[in-house]
């Protein structure tokens, strides 16, 4: 069989599951982890708090082209996908080890520009670049690893699978802008300024919600993925790990008002499909999510909530009540 | 500038500088960095231990070929060359988070392969799959990241900046089994059974040292680096990073009798410059190296001593003490 038969999310358990049958209680690292293959992040306790390690691989023509995105949104976007998986679990992000692989053409100014970028955003979240590796190739490619920790004893992590039926599902920000901004780019859109400058700036520049994520984790959230698929296509992954359904009301989903504006009847699969807004998707108790909307300093919206498992994994209704197709379902390598 | 000229060391120094300015000592993170861009590994202190965390990029057609590679061996080498950075530091590797590209046409069987060599070898050093990221790509890229630490408040870990003048040098194992195996492979060539079994296994099997870095380590080396660029390469970083210079007896150098047998006047030009014999070179006054030589399971040669900074960064000479030219430099990435 090949890979694009049994598909990114199948070969993922496969791996999984020969990792875990590799698995030997005997061995410390075996017994200290917590979170092994298929969350956001790993996790294992060490001394007084438990480690948080995440990877993202980049590759040119791939993930990302340089004919629209600048060397230094690259790098801000490479570091920005790694923290928002730490965001994701309520971890610090602290330490990022970067591998490079580049065409030995490259301009050694496009290179600084690529740090710059990575260093920016990594700065403003306290983390350092401490290390990586360096090789030619004929593509550009970025793997980043981010090690982080929950900062204490007392901390828990958010996973994937702590969603019960009856939280209610909400979402940090506003949703679509990014594929907004890569749509935008790729065909070279005019839109007006304001719209073109958010568009632009959620694409190129987003910002990973690492405090909001500590935020949620401190007031007792415990289930949360970051939106890099796509909402529907995450929801489906807290879905399969907690073994839930969900619902979903159409009329509540935030859709950013530059996409709503710009992209008419489109607007709401790109809220729906388009990836890497890293905002936040959770689920907890209402009364979980009250508290947090009124501390969090960005927009918390609900937008649904987690039912027991149905013959659906996600169901989207209009305001009626009635049942909405689904758009596709976000981002899946591999597929055709 | 194009990064062919600046050079690999020469663009690694560049980034590592501009991390270095990017430090800010009131983030925990950078207080807590030992060791960031440049050595083996990075390691910062975490509560009770220090941490180490390395990285390794391998490319199709750049790094390895799967003409003459078989996956298992491939998972199982891209696992060596990371264990290896944290053999050289004297730490135990504990987590490995493994970032995979595949082409849609990989089968499936040949993936489940490649992750049964690199759990084979991990599990043999009591370290974890935890984690990773999975995408679509035209070639086979593979990154490892390795979590690892001292495993104790009282462990110091080995680095390049530790040689003093004065220091012997000494290295495990034996040099060139690696080089002469990727060259059997890739021309065919037809050798006797046992160096065909020798070389080969060297190649696609290495055994990174990592009981014998901690020994090392435990018994009070402070300068190490395992050999993956080859010797005279290898051997560079140390006196750079060290600031000496060092003296090479070209007739110690324990060159791997199948190598010496099978590619004549090549031998010791394999075992200067080849790479990836994952073997570790180290250096410490005399009597701490006798004493690693009594307590070792592995074989330990002196192959020259630690100068003051000279003109030259390496002298090799003869069993008379005259000088012998270097045969170049080992593997340097965007070289022409």
């Amino acid at each position: 069989m090949k890979v694009s038969e049994i598909g990114e999310f199948g070969l993922i358990d496969l791996l999984s599951g020969m990792a875990y049958a590799a698995r030997d209680e005997k061995q410390a690292a075996w017994k200290q982890l917590i979170l092994g293959i298929g969350d956001d992040a790993a996790a294992w306790r060490e001394d007084g708090s438990i480690q948080l390690a995440t990877a993202d691989l980049l590759i040119e023509d791939v993930h990302f082209s340089l004919d629209f995105t600048p060397w230094e949104d690259l790098g801000w976007r490479a570091m920005a996908a790694n923290l928002s998986d730490i965001a994701a679990m309520g971890g610090l992000p602290r330490y990022a080890i970067i591998s490079l692989a580049l065409p030995g053409s490259t301009e050694v100014d496009d290179v600084v520009s690529l740090y710059r970028g990575m260093l920016g955003l990594a700065g403003k979240h306290g983390t350092a670049i401490a290390g990586g590796d360096m090789s030619g190739s004929e593509k550009v490619v970025i793997n980043i690893t981010i090690l982080g920790s929950t900062g204490g004893r007392d901390r828990h992590i958010m996973t994937r699978s702590a969603a019960r039926p009856g939280d209610k599902i909400a979402v940090t920000g506003c949703l679509g802008a990014s594929g907004g901004g890569l749509e935008m780019l790729k065909k070279k859109l005019k839109l007006n300024a304001a719209a073109k400058a958010a568009l632009g700036e959620a694409f190129l520049r987003p910002a990973p919600r690492v405090a909001e994520g500590q935020l949620l984790a401190g007031l007792g959230v415990k289930a949360a993925i970051d939106i890099s698929d796509g909402l529907i296509s995450d929801l489906g992954h807290i879905c399969q790990m907690s073994r839930v359904s969900a619902r979903l009301e159409a009329e509540k989903i935030p859709v950013h008002p530059a996409v709503r504006e710009n992209f008419g009847d489109s607007a709401l699969k790109m809220a729906l499909t388009g990836g890497e807004d890293y905002e936040l998707l959770f689920t907890a108790p209402e009364e979980v999510i009250i508290n947090v909307k009124e501390k969090a300093a960005c927009p918390v919206t609900v937008i649904g909530e987690i039912t027991a498992a149905g013959k659906e994994e996600t169901l989207l209704v209009d305001g009626k009540g009635s049942r909405i197709d689904l758009p596709g379902k976000g981002w899946e390598h591999f597929s055709k």
